[in-house]
């Protein structure tokens, strides 16, 4: 019965995948590699895991959120000879972590990593592990972050590709991907309107323009804030009006972090929010709202709904945790995870990252490494192909113009 | 225990209602009337029914769709003295029927009615009841065309306000409350993207624009079918595409009625879709979509998603149908209902027809009534009061320029 | 050589008009009858009166604003036998109105009006002539509010249609029309950015709110100023920014004025505007702005820029006044009036008029009368033609879902 | 009189050039050099060689495009000492190269270029003077491409800044800049609606993007084409429909050609278009369309209103180009050239670049550089500072997360 296997609407709405599938299916081109994957455990990645599996790997699965695993899909990948689960539904923190370092025992040739926690751990703890990786792909702005701070300080063993940032991984997953579902999250959740409302949007990267663009698409007065002035000023100039914390958490009523970093909503915000605000983060981490300065400022806390934790303050006024912090539109009671559409893009470059290094020869020395043109230029292709969209390529007249500086036939 | 009352989060997020109940709550000017409510049964539902009740009325309410009542909130209300339920959880269609003939036969001095169901019936079978009814009002576009032709035939034996077409309903329920929640149920439903997607929004009233609007606000290409040229022509100078549906059905993915008519979508159609359309319906009774024509054309059907039937056509093209062709914003399996702030207006308008008639000495003939202009804003001016919005009247000589017509001090 | 007949452009933009011009090219329906002709004074005005007489008027035309005369298109239109202009370009505010005059001794059968100018005057001054007129219509929102208070004190001799007050005129007229041309105007006449500013639309009726959704389009934080909480509501859903004018005059820096009152930026609100503020206005009048006002508070006014007089305040603020306080779309440096697609279907709406009274055989009694459905459908219709754009009519079964009540065969 | 000044508008919306004058107006830091200054001489321009004066430089200035010069401006700056002009109105194309070459002949220290026209004739004519100029700065992506061809050819002989390749230049100059007065020229120039028409845009770099966004914005049903899979593919998830050119060709109404390349609206495409299609180019050069393919196609031109010049084509359909396929945002007949604002960026980046490099000690060998992100980020500071507008930095904790990688404090 094709309704009981929880990856068919997936595998429907990932074109891309299935076009990977179909073209290395019988070559096996990964034959004979282990494969660590982490990420947010449910159907799309399911299907990404399949697909590095029917291209010849073996490979090692664990959650990069402990939250965030869905059991049916657990069972379903287990049933394949050649994956190896290291989750379940209902983890614990202590039992996630663990998890982790049981999977990097199994000596894996690459990591496709989320957050960089695998690939933090194996360099951390199993560096006789890390030794003999390959290579790896990291798919978060966060875990590039803390790639770059490792690639600074030479600890790196091996070649990292940050897929996250690529053109393509940027615009489907980070801006379409979390801007929707964040909303949309939040939306349902709280039942609440978006059009009307004062959004603060904390950061305006990738993400955070996603969602401020497409809360202001929807209606929203949106507030933007950021440190650095010339995502700023984009902002400003973009339609949203752009102010220090401290102003926001007095202006706004819906509050959505999206820097990945700490602390951005912290007791000084607290304590200047309105009652009724709803706090929630889209960023990476559960660190991005200080959870803990929240809980120490508030007398009780209560559950007016699914998925929301209500901190009653000695003033009276009330604030409103979604998801207590962390990634909302992954981690909220009615989320369905990512859109399918945008999984399929960042996992075929995650795909991509692992059959560029492993099958197509690509050597590279330890390091973070940006994906190469080449490989996010492929993807795109892929990806219009399955849309049916046209594009055509220059002539050879454009070819040579962009070539050329002396514009000899240019009418002066 | 504060978070165990399921009536709390609908409260804090519904201002006007909370306003009424203030202000009524001690002079009870209801006192003495029965009062019948149909809607949607959860949580803002049941608020407005002890808004109704704290005023001083008996309450006899049933749902308007016999999929959508919520268990818990329809305890909470019985367990006031002055609130009767004919309703509960996972209602057949029979006992739906049953329910509402039963809650008419307890003589209800008012209705306030949700797609005309309780004043249609109480006219078709219960003459003697609806004899003795003081008044009613209706809140939905599909009711009011049902009331229309009621009062065209003459067949109405009381006054009823036509709730549904007030600006402030027509704002905030129609345009923000559907316009935001039908999209949102999608998108969780399918867990797919709107942006970048070919939506058709079937009818352009106001449902329709809400929908297409913000559809095109999160970056869909929004395509709008339309039986009326200038709501065509509208939809066109707003940026939509405009086709017949025979067009649309081969360009669209995704597939939202919005009109209150039957049969929007059918055969013809089903059989010019593209392999994969998810098609749903935001207007109001399950007859939009042709169910049974897509019934009829299918080999057999399968549920690849929870709230998605999936007909097998004999051609290879699958089609997904959400929430069986019911309203995918109220019956769909993630659907916390319409937005608590758009209830928040349309109930308090409710509540304002019910007061002008039995509290306020208004005495209208039977009939259709468009609401007065003063009850709208009145409900208006309250839900500004608790958005702490600004605005000023006019100042003597604005009225005076207002009103007279040879303007001797414009400058020529 | 056709380049140099100043109508050519405008006949090209305005398809509706020249299908009349087809249709009626031959009868010659308004044989035997003079209509008036009050408007602006451009190519499409000129089309418009070039239309009225192809169908055998003979047509007398005046201004209906004294500044925004083409002189190139008066002379066009007087080479007809048949055209005679009361109007000439750089006329004074003295000369208009004595223009006016004459124009209403030549004893026009219908008068179509643009702010009431020519109606208003022959009630006033020419009650004889008043008596033989067959018939009226109006474009605009500021002569409807006159017509409205000369139908309360039963003044009116003749029956006028409210052109203004349909669906076609506000949807491309006012919402786009004024719309876009109002921001467009500020934009080249400022040269300066929509986006990123602070614009603040005082009256959210359909000028106010095509300007506002348009500046928000752009990129531009919006405030809305309304006196009637229902659009001050509804401008908030629509993600505006709803402030009194006193906070508005504050928190912007450019101001458009869109009411039909006057007054609305005044005194008060010129002492709180920031230095650098633009102001302008977009609704009818000069008297939305209190231009004398600002004169009385300022040392001495400059031209920084052509159509921008600079009121320099004694406390060194600078305040910049578009086009005089004259309407900024039609009378500013860069204007080119109306869009044409609006002005074809508005004065489309206006031939209907004088067509349906003088040849179609309706016979009113004197008052303001709202187009008839089927007239605006009709050019509705036209329009859609010369788009071609596709709708479908209702099926049988959907026309008689919409006259029934008892929905038999609804699934409940 | 300030008001017969025709820099004073622009001086007063180019507030970072003015904290520039005021910061280096006494310090002289450019005293002794000579900078070269090639741009569209209008009152912005103005302000921007004023300011390399008022901080002590020689200037030499002449037109990047012979039909957009203001004669009155190159008379305000040629009556300073120390500013020397190579300009009038209504230069030819022959006079226009010429000038180039005398300003050349006096031998600047730095050339500030717009289009790369200097620094190609430096080299490639005058090789003696380019050997001493110590460097210079393009503003446009066009430039940018030609001068990434010479430095591959390792012909550039002194270092260059690519102005064009900042952030601040992208989102201030090219999305909003071209992306508004793009839009706004054309809606004056032919006296249209953005809203409802079918809008190809051609290419989707920052210029493209810009118009597209907007015009979408405004409610135009938008089309993008553009080469590179990566780009098509953010245009759609945007909302724009993508096509290839022949597509567009037949599916469009109004084309805007923003791709920095030649010949993307050619012989074919015009076969290809509706009658009435309204053509023109807001990317760099007349190149971007294929003018010539366009007049030998054509019966007959005639100039159907200022600005426009239409093609009689032998099928009888008339297509019209805007401003003869020169940048319609800069040279059509209503044109002010960029919003002020954003000059005022782009200009504030051209003074920084000829600051670092001539005062500030920066040495560089010779090629093309990105401006350093220092020099990006104080023009960023200083724009923030004078829109009022607060930002804060990161506090130590957030600092040194992002330092970090072990995230030893993480909750998980």
């Amino acid at each position: 019965m094709p309704e009981t296997d929880p990856l068919t609407w997936a595998r429907d709405h990932t074109p891309v995948l299935e076009s990977l599938r179909e073209e290395f299916g019988e070559s096996q081109p990964l034959s004979g590699y282990t494969v660590a994957f982490a990420s947010h455990l449910e159907a799309k990645t399911g299907v990404a895991i399949e697909t590095l599996h029917a291209a010849g790997a073996e490979v090692l699965f664990a959650p990069s959120e402990p939250q965030s695993t869905h059991g049916d899909v657990v069972d379903a990948l287990e049933a394949h000879d050649g994956i190896t689960a290291f989750a379940w539904e209902g983890m614990t923190d202590a039992e996630f972590d663990e998890a982790q370092h049981d999977l990097l025992e199994h000596e894996p040739d690459f990591i496709l990593d989320d957050g960089c926690e695998l690939i933090a751990k194996v360099h951390a703890d199993h560096p006789e592990v890390a030794a003999n990786v390959i290579g790896g792909g990291e798919q978060t702005t966060a875990g590039i972050t803390r790639l770059e701070a490792m690639d600074e300080e030479g600890v790196l063993a091996f070649p990292v590709y940050g897929v996250n940032d690529t053109p393509m991984k940027h615009f489907f997953d980070n801006v379409h991907g979390t801007g929707e579902s964040a909303l949309t999250n939040v939306a349902i959740t709280t039942n609440s309107l978006v059009s009307g409302r004062d959004v603060v949007v904390c950061g305006y990267g990738y993400c955070g323009r996603g969602i401020a663009r497409k809360a202001r698409g929807m209606g929203a007065q949106t507030i933007v804030t950021e440190a650095d002035p010339r995502k700023a000023l984009e902002a400003h100039m973009d339609g949203h009006r752009v102010m220090d914390m401290d102003e926001a958490a007095e202006a706004g009523e819906l509050f959505i972090t999206a820097t990945g970093n700490r602390d951005v909503i912290r007791e000084r915000h607290f304590e200047r929010m309105p009652d009724g605000a709803v706090i929630c983060n889209a960023g990476h981490f559960d660190v991005e709202i200080e959870v803990g300065a929240l809980e120490a400022l508030a007398e009780k806390t209560t559950t007016p709904k699914e998925g929301i934790t209500r901190y009653h303050l000695p003033d009276g006024r009330e604030l409103n945790l979604l998801a207590e912090g962390r990634l909302v539109n992954l981690t909220g009671p009615y989320s369905q995870g990512h859109p399918a559409e945008v999984m399929d893009t960042t996992f075929a470059m995650m795909f991509t990252a692992a059959y560029d290094m492993l099958a197509d020869g690509t050597d590279l020395d330890p390091g973070l490494y940006t994906v190469p043109d080449r490989l996010d230029r492929a993807v795109a292709s892929r990806k219009l192909d399955t849309l049916g969209l046209s594009t055509e390529g220059l002539t050879d007249r454009q070819q040579a113009y962009y070539e050329e500086w002396e514009h000899p036939d240019s009418s002066f």
